[in-house]
């Protein structure tokens, strides 16, 4: 049509056809725009319309008068997070791992997990909570609670904010039904379809889930030992014009690195020159053997949304996860908590964290948790180099090792075969934005005691 | 500009601003069309450019290239779902009666609330099932729970869903972190920005909140005391091409009235003619004196997705809801729950949830629950009678009486009156999305104990 080689329509014919086999474009997604894809791809606009026109034509995606090209599929945007068929034969997309975790049968093993065994959990501090629990008023046990959640918990909550710098007042914290569920209400308040939000690259893999269904556009930034690479991300605020960058400060997830000084106050004046929201998720806090930088106390919560949530350390069958904000922010977000879900968490659950906090017996669970943790990743590394598997950095604390597999390895494929095997891993793609991860795999140290995890491994190395 | 009088344009522009101010239109909505809004209003099409480009030079609204007029605000939406002012100060809308319930001093009287007091629960029930969880095993205090939810409380619910003549398989129910949390996943996953629904007129008003939310255009269908105006309910379906309905079968709120068969029967056929998908929140289902008719039994949970909740019978405080539908919806679903929540509701709520269920304390509760109820709303309906105010049915179970004021009496001057009083009344309003509900107020038949209530609202309509 415009004298280009047919094959060059081709070719972008192909690039968008991966894209969407890779979900990367989903249901109802919008295109590039003709000029910016023919930018990218550095061919004429013509090249690109006539790609767009014969995909139309095949009927994979679809014009909008005045708006652009769409994927098709209009009805159903959020179901392009998975694939329809049966579970075990889905992708190995960013909710792989979330599926076959949650939903693993009593006997899988579950090194990819992203949490503690019930038995590493404290369970003593929860009993005497539900002992206490039998003994309150009826009106704990029956009613939806105040729409930011036990003011109790929320002044223990502060007390810790003020403990690691970051003072808040109690206009500025509310309560939500889980970490991911706060996150998620931040999105709905800051966010419209087609906005652009920063990750880390790895991050962790239900913020891509989340932000997929939310149609944001997902930029990753690549993550060094002391963060996110600072220069990246400034190229990206000033290339992309995000909204919001969402990372884990301390003990981020999957690397188990922690940002530096430096790095922190680099990043914020960054996102305070090109207008960028941070989330930071905090939900690895108390694993932490010494506070860390964090974004939300150099700040003072004003371009820093904080979340967290009490499932990692606590429990996770609670559902319950905090925002600390702006006042303002707070006020909409507890009306759109109202209007979504009624109430945030279940105030039986927020009853018994208060318990469990305000007792002694978490701060002594915790100090011995961490401990242990020193020793399961010591032991966990030991193993795993047997393999030839090297972790990426020494975390600190926490209990994730990011390790490289031996020279070659696809991920993806080794944990597919241990999934036969009912092993269930986490394979570095997951974590990536740009599925640059392909040789890497999150493991959960105290997801290992079982020495049949070595030799399901081995074999599916080895590809036997 | 085109020799409209200046008089008709500003005529235009004030029809905008009323819709705005009203919040009908809220920050980020679409404008209608030119050629649409002409129509309506029955003027030219270039008046209504005139009064759009006013409206966008006073900063009101603004223009996207090729896509039409939007209310300006861009980054807030959700915000427009209540404004951002000191509460007592904000407007009486859709979700002041839950703002004013929730976070009511203790000592307020709140007749206008969606709930039992905590001494009409089955506390002891529920202290017997907390006894029973202090010896449950770790990983149910620890543990995510599967991502459907507690077995054993979806395998008593499917049982229940028998008895009520609808036949669901395990693959069709998932549990939910509230009643409002199933509306809302099913909204994320059919509704798109701009879609319209209807609801009913008068509706439980956080639809109202939660479609507004979703940028929902909401179309009311006039009550009736056998269901809704199946008459309206189809030429709206025609008209306006709604995606979904949503509704309440049996003891509808805020009226009490229950659907027919006939009704029940012509609504499905004229849903079924126009593709929309009706959503029929069971939630007041066990106050029912008999069993009534379900469009999810009539229908077989093909077209009718049927939602459900604990928190009026049993607790709210444990935040659990359901959705039975289709099963490739609630695949679906539930990997949108997993993005957006990572979990549904707790697994100690629903563990304490099923133990009530399935001991015979509960059945006995109700049983006991529904003669009590009876005899409040005849003692409530007196009282109010007294007063002038009468109710517009007599409903056959349920704690709701939908009541008409006295002739000239406007519930939300009322309303505010009384709140000075410290009583939170729930003007009839806020239940209506065409405000024609202004001479109705709900009063829920359980929270009127006190004689207090009868001279704040004495003195509240005689505007002493």
């Amino acid at each position: 049509m415009d004298g280009q080689p047919v094959t060059r329509t081709e070719a972008l014919m192909d690039a968008v056809r991966a894209r969407l086999a890779s979900r990367a474009l989903a249901a109802g997604d919008r295109l590039p725009s003709v000029r910016r894809f023919a930018e990218t791809m550095r061919v004429s606009p013509s090249t690109v319309v006539e790609a767009y026109d014969r995909l139309a034509a095949e009927g994979l995606i679809h014009a909008r008068r005045g708006s652009g090209f769409y994927v098709t599929g209009s009805h159903m945007p959020p179901m392009a997070l998975g694939e329809m068929g049966e579970r075990r034969d889905r992708d190995i997309d960013p909710l792989w791992v979330s599926r076959e975790s949650l939903d693993a049968d009593p006997s899988a093993l579950k090194p990819g997990c992203g949490w503690l065994p019930a038995d590493w959990m404290p369970q003593a501090p929860m009993r005497r909570a539900l002992r206490a629990l039998a003994r309150v008023e009826d009106n704990i046990l029956s009613d939806y609670g105040s729409t930011r959640g036990s003011a109790a918990l929320r002044r223990l909550l502060l007390a810790r904010f003020a403990e690691q710098g970051i003072e808040a007042d109690p206009g500025q914290l509310m309560l939500t039904g889980s970490g991911t569920q706060a996150i998620d209400l931040i999105c709905r308040f800051l966010l419209r379809p087609g906005d652009t939000v920063l990750v880390d690259d790895p991050c962790y893999f239900n913020f891509q889930a989340l932000l997929r269904a939310h149609q944001a556009r997902i930029v990753g930034i690549s993550y060094t030992p002391t963060g996110p690479d600072v220069t990246a991300f400034e190229a990206a605020a000033a290339a992309e014009r995000p909204r919001l960058y969402i990372t884990n400060s301390a003990l981020h997830n999957p690397t188990g690195a922690t940002l530096s000084p430096q790095t922190a106050h680099r990043l914020l004046t960054v996102a305070a020159a090109h207008d960028v929201t941070v989330v930071e998720d905090d939900i690895f806090a108390d694993f932490e053997p010494a506070p860390s930088p964090r974004l939300a106390a150099l700040d003072g919560l004003s371009r820093v949304v904080r979340i967290g949530s009490f499932s990692k350390t606590l429990s996770a069958a609670m559902r319950c996860g905090y925002i600390a904000a702006r006042a303002d922010w707070i006020e909409g977000l507890v009306d759109l908590q109202v209007a979504t879900s009624f109430g945030g968490p279940s105030p039986i659950a927020t009853e018994m964290i208060a318990h469990v906090l305000a007792g002694g017996g978490y701060r002594k669970h915790m100090d011995e948790l961490r401990r242990r943790l020193t020793h399961a990743r010591g032991e966990a590394a030991a193993r795993l180099a047997l393999l030839g598997i090297t972790p990426w950095i020494d975390p600190r604390g926490g209990f994730y090792l990011w390790c490289r597999l031996p020279d070659g390895h696809e991920s993806a494929i080794v944990a597919r075969r241990a999934m036969a095997e009912g092993v269930v891993l986490a394979p570095g793609n997951v974590f990536s934005p740009s599925g640059s991860a392909g040789g890497f795999m999150r493991f959960n140290v105290t997801q290992m005691d079982d020495p049949r995890i070595d030799d399901v491994l081995r074999r599916a190395i080895d590809g036997a």
